[in-house]
């Protein structure tokens, strides 16, 4: 069913990246523009963030919705906006086993003479796009507009906590890494990755297709367990997993100091956002 | 009127820092990231997005729905979270009179010891979340759901082109002064600064408030010839005007070649986006 689901999700987004430039001429304001966002999205990826709120949807729907695939893509659109914004601050030169924004629109700016801004900046701007682009997809779904404007809500508190959450981990970076409990590494797991990751997907679906305020908290607080869980797994992996399997040099990690034991859990690091 | 009006948006605005507070838990989570923005939202500013927008709401609505002002506010949030993420690419050091906002957290960070970020690395993400701000503050009206769709897509459309207008006009500085055509001009006026400062506010404003479709059409393209002309003003100002009256100086716009003569129009000048 997991199966079936994402490849409804991938038929989506093809037809999402040919509509979106249809509505909005972006392709005609800037080939430029709307050419590194359709290279971007058309990436592979997990879409684990689409695929829940698809399966929260149909756990209390009778049948889909007409609109929620690409309603479900809101959330992925809402990850790849807050990919490259941080492969910016984490400069980052790929992604997706592709170059990221910036480095690709460095590649494109090497044409040009004398300018003052770099491919770091018009990303800046490019991810501001694909931000309103979520918020575009979301409102696809034909359903209720009371429980739509509810799961809102849900997506619009999960952007304000990530962007918190990665402010504090940015942050935290600064702390000497005696400083750091096991309370302030769940603070950010939660703020940063679960809730949008995890809970306001499967939270956001369920309030969609019916579920009642009280299903729906619990379904959040399951999403919260659930991203923390795949963190601390992710973590192992990275720090104990074989590069071959893992896609990811291990010992950089460790020589970084991004990444050390304490108080039974690992810090997590910023470069391995799962994609 | 428009003075009561702006009094209100002010008294709504103190609130509003104050309830996000109460409601994220912004503070809690990083003082540093909710002080930073309270800051940042506390300055002076003309308002001229949300007074509009209530303006176009008063033209149609028998009274004003409870949350007008707070719904109203999402045009100033959306306003400076474009100011915060256009200061990092102008390296800009001052706005409203103050530090911009990365210039106030590479201060901040000047403490910090050994740090792999800056004070631009966290705005990106400040501006992320002022994003997320903005959209809440929209959904604090109590009116008619479907009219609410209809406007947030209106704010949505705005953003989409801000960004996109803002990319085209960065890369319109790569290009020789003599191959950028009026048409080009125009073009980043009414994507970058038109839709989401005139046009968009009063639409929202009408379309909430029981404007027609035909009607809210209209109201827009008066908005975009609004915007057109506005910026042109500003752009003679900044060339002519005395540095006296308008705080900025003339003569360094021509001497980076930033502004000139065209077509009988002007290319317009980054650095003086309108507060």
């Amino acid at each position: 069913m997991i199966l079936r689901i994402k490849n409804k999700i991938e038929q989506e987004l093809i037809s999402y990246i040919r509509n979106v430039d249809k509505a909005y001429s972006l392709s005609k304001i800037s080939p430029l523009l709307y050419d590194s966002i359709q290279n971007f999205l058309s990436r592979k990826g997990k879409r684990i963030r689409p695929i829940l709120f698809v399966l929260g949807y149909l756990g209390f729907a009778k049948k889909p919705a007409s609109g929620l695939y690409k309603s479900a893509l809101s959330l992925e659109l809402l990850h790849d906006f807050t990919l490259v914004h941080d492969d910016i601050i984490d400069k980052s030169a790929t992604r997706r086993g592709k170059p990221s924004m910036h480095e690709m629109l460095n590649k494109h700016l090497e044409n040009y003479k004398k300018i003052k801004f770099t491919g770091q900046d018009l990303t800046i701007v490019i991810g501001d796009v694909m931000y309103a682009m979520a918020l575009e997809a979301f409102l696809a779904i034909k359903e209720n507009r009371l429980r739509k404007e509810i799961a809102l809500k849900k997506l619009i508190r999960a952007a304000i906590y990530t962007g918190s959450g990665e402010f504090i981990e940015l942050l935290s970076g600064a702390k000497n890494i005696d400083k750091i409990s096991k309370e302030d590494i769940y603070k950010i797991y939660d703020l940063k990755t679960a809730n949008y990751t995890f809970a306001a997907p499967l939270c956001m679906g369920a309030l969609l297709g019916g579920a009642e305020k009280e299903q729906a908290d619990i379904i959040f607080n399951l999403g919260i367990y659930l991203g923390r869980a795949f963190q601390i797994r992710d973590d192992c992996l990275g720090l104990f997993g074989k590069e071959r399997e893992t896609g990811k040099p291990n010992l950089t990690d460790l020589q970084e100091a991004k990444k050390q034991s304490l108080s039974g859990t690992l810090i997590i690091d910023r470069q391995k956002k799962m994609d």
